[in-house]
């Protein structure tokens, strides 16, 4: 279980990495911004979570997803253009969109546990951990933010985080179970909306003016 | 006196929120979207100035502030309509000063409370938790921020809050009632700023080249 | 020594604060927008930096920093004119180039002292101190941020602290002499990069599409 997570974490963390580099590339960044974008993708909402947890940064005690995010974002500068092949590209989005569910699940559980702000803490960090680290890089790039786009991205993540912490709170004893129930709905909510290019139905926009 | 605080707190909080939400609908902005910056609104810039005082966010010791964020961004998001009606939305915004007003003191009290920094820190604490919501939400949505307006909005506040110090150091005795003025003389500048529609006079401001 | 890092420090506030303000003012802003982005300009990548640290916020124990920033945004609204003579203008940029280069070492020496997420954690924080307040200032100001352009400013910096890093680890030894030296190399490239107008070489810069 424990090494189901590493993996998926470290899988996860790469692959935010990846498309972290990839979405501001076409814009002519420099190997600095190539790498810090690149990090702050992959690590950024987790510290964002930590530092409203009053945690140490979880990457201050293992420093073992930054090298990972420096290292997929040197690659993904050098192989720019086999990754944005169009099939390998949305086999990236399809990763990175695991690396959501399990980040947003492993967020909540984290703020569970330290019993931070129940029950509408775990949920709000757990998205935070998700699309936080998106959110940062699309600021420091000048790009419009995810919450400005109408893609099914974060509502999985939300919707999963919210279904674990009733768990958590109703059914502690399905706590491992429930964690992976809710990371593989999120994905599969995430990977339809990828497959059929899904988007959230315009009556949950607001009109235009 | 405590009370009085309770509820303008609670008016303030879902002002916020619906004032937020109003500033991004007209971008047609999605329920989730709709929710992360309501909430990012109401309760951004007391977050941050938890954050920056290292003491737990107020949040996730009393949720009762994100319900009512949250409540208010889904009543603006299926309201939207109603709030928009030049009449009421001139409402808000007098209600959305007052909240200012009060999250500026408060801020500055919490502060101060804490020995944080005197005398400038409370001052820039107060500030932050009166603007910092409506400043993240304006960066997470790509609009123009506040600080690049010229309306009459923070420098109210900074006035209030640098009198609040001052009667704290000076006239202890005096607290609750230098708290009720000062936050009545921020708001009443504020009003007044609507009403007329007064803006900050151009020889304070930089000339454009 | 600590006289040398000090005089350097209150220099370099003060640059970071006017070089901060000049770079906005050309938008007209007020009063209060120019204290706010000259003031986080200078003391805001330092901020970020002790609330990853998880330590009290520099200019909680000392506000000298925060008068010398305030003073020199009021000093640069005041005296823009003078400020924007195209040889004065260059002054500041290399004084600024020695701000960052001061901060960077201070940054990394700060994180290594507390023994934070070694040996990554003090490069990263030292950078964070160098172009943190910059970063904030171009975000809240709606400007394209460093990271988006491509000019050696935040390279120079980074190799010093990884640099600095290997010596506090290989040679703790000559710590003061490394410290100089790497601010000295770090300040170098940078000066050298105004003086020639060098940039990231275009290999080092992804293909916009």
């Amino acid at each position: 279980m424990e090494e189901i997570h590493f993996w998926i974490g470290v899988i996860a963390t790469i692959a935010f990495a990846i498309t972290g580099v990839l979405a501001i590339a076409d814009r002519g960044v420099d190997i600095f911004g190539v790498l810090v974008l690149g990090v702050i993708t992959a690590i950024g909402g987790g510290t964002v979570r930590d530092i409203i947890l009053e945690t140490p940064t979880f990457w201050s005690e293992s420093q073992m997803y930054i090298w990972l995010a420096l290292g997929a974002s040197v690659l993904t500068f050098v192989a720019e253009s086999f990754f944005t092949q169009p099939q390998i590209y949305r086999w990236m989005l399809y990763i990175d969109g695991l690396g959501a569910a399990l980040f947003g699940i492993a967020g909540a559980d984290k703020a569970w546990n330290m019993d931070f702000g129940l029950p509408l803490g775990p949920v709000i960090l757990g998205v935070v951990t998700a699309i936080g680290g998106g959110l940062l890089r699309d600021i420091l790039a000048g790009r419009k933010t995810l919450l400005m786009s109408h893609e099914l991205y974060a509502i999985p993540v939300t919707l999963a985080c919210c279904a674990y912490v009733l768990i958590l709170n109703f059914s502690p004893q399905y706590t491992i179970e429930g964690s992976m129930i809710c990371m593989l709905g999120s994905f599969g909510l995430r990977a339809a909306a990828i497959y059929w290019d899904l988007r959230v139905p315009k009556i949950f926009i607001t009109k235009t003016r």
